[in-house]
């Protein structure tokens, strides 16, 4: 089966990582594993948490291209390996990148055949719900997060598909349809077309 | 829900027809009906077999653009009316059109926003099991089919989906998701897209 890069992305608050953390890796998913230059922490494991790196040696994978997008947060570096998705794609896997809106439009630019995934909570109210849930951010900031994605929402044409996430498990069934619909573009079936003409 | 045209194409004996009757009407999909100039026969029923049409209006659809396709067989016109597709995706219907490949490519390119759906047996031994099971055609006519389904099948990179047809339920379970996925389309959610800014 065919391999692919699916970025799912949208606001904060709009469930990002919850919804990721329930693909079903039976299903050939495999998330995207970030190189950074930040120290391990206890527990974290080089390979598996992160590519923990020299920042010498993250300077030149950004000059080599290798990274498909990257940011600087608290003092250290962060970014997606290109090697590493596309060693993946190449076995099969669905490589799973969680990341922001402008992150996302970054690695589709540096990487075309991604499958681009907004995902919206239905209701701005909604949204306001949650991030006030979360408990994490102060009001300022909460009534940043919200002005933020009303910014963001524009940018929903840029992205393949719209995912709107009400209930989580109907969030997981449509990524899923998303993939499935996906496998099935001419441009990733070139085995299946040999296989008929070879037959 | 938003509407679109679904059409389901592909070379002779790929199982077009067992599969179109297989979708659920209960997921929103609703048949194409095509006008003829062909007189009714018994039990045929005007507006839900055929639309029966004089020779004379057939061609003022025709010349007026309201044909999406259109061919002569046996002596009499048939064509798949614009105004009726229109109307039933204007009702949130997903409506199927069954369609060889050239007729197919004549719609897509009349109507853009179609989806186009290749059907493809998984090998060409089991396309030629299935035209002799049929055992409708000739040796001759077979051989022939045979040959023109390999010709047909270069034209899936005009196509928008390739679904391999190798056991039906399985077949009509893509095309679902296919459905799915392009209900996820930016562009097929403005409405969604204007609830979370208006809410």
């Amino acid at each position: 089966m065919d391999g692919m890069l699916v970025i799912i992305s949208g606001p904060s608050g709009s469930g990002k990582g919850t919804v990721v953390k329930q693909l079903n890796p039976d299903n050939g998913y495999a998330l995207s594993i970030s190189v950074t230059t930040r120290k391990p922490r206890e527990g974290e494991q080089h390979g598996r948490d992160y590519f923990f790196t020299a920042e010498e040696d993250f300077h030149t994978m950004r000059q080599e291209n290798n990274l498909l997008e990257h940011f600087f947060y608290v003092g250290n570096y962060y970014g997606t390996p290109r090697k590493y998705v596309e060693e993946q794609i190449a076995e099969g896997k669905i490589v799973v990148l969680e990341i922001e809106v402008n992150g996302a439009l970054q690695v589709k630019e540096k990487f075309p055949s991604a499958v681009l995934i907004f995902l919206m909570p239905p209701t701005h109210s909604e949204l306001e719900n949650r991030l006030k849930k979360r408990g994490t951010e102060d009001a300022g900031t909460i009534e940043a997060r919200l002005k933020q994605a009303l910014e963001e929402v524009p940018l929903i044409h840029r992205y393949n598909y719209l995912v709107i996430n009400d209930v989580i498990p109907e969030a997981v069934a449509k990524i899923d349809a998303i993939v499935a619909a996906e496998r099935m573009k001419p441009t990733r079936c070139a085995a299946k077309i040999q296989d008929f003409l070879r037959s």
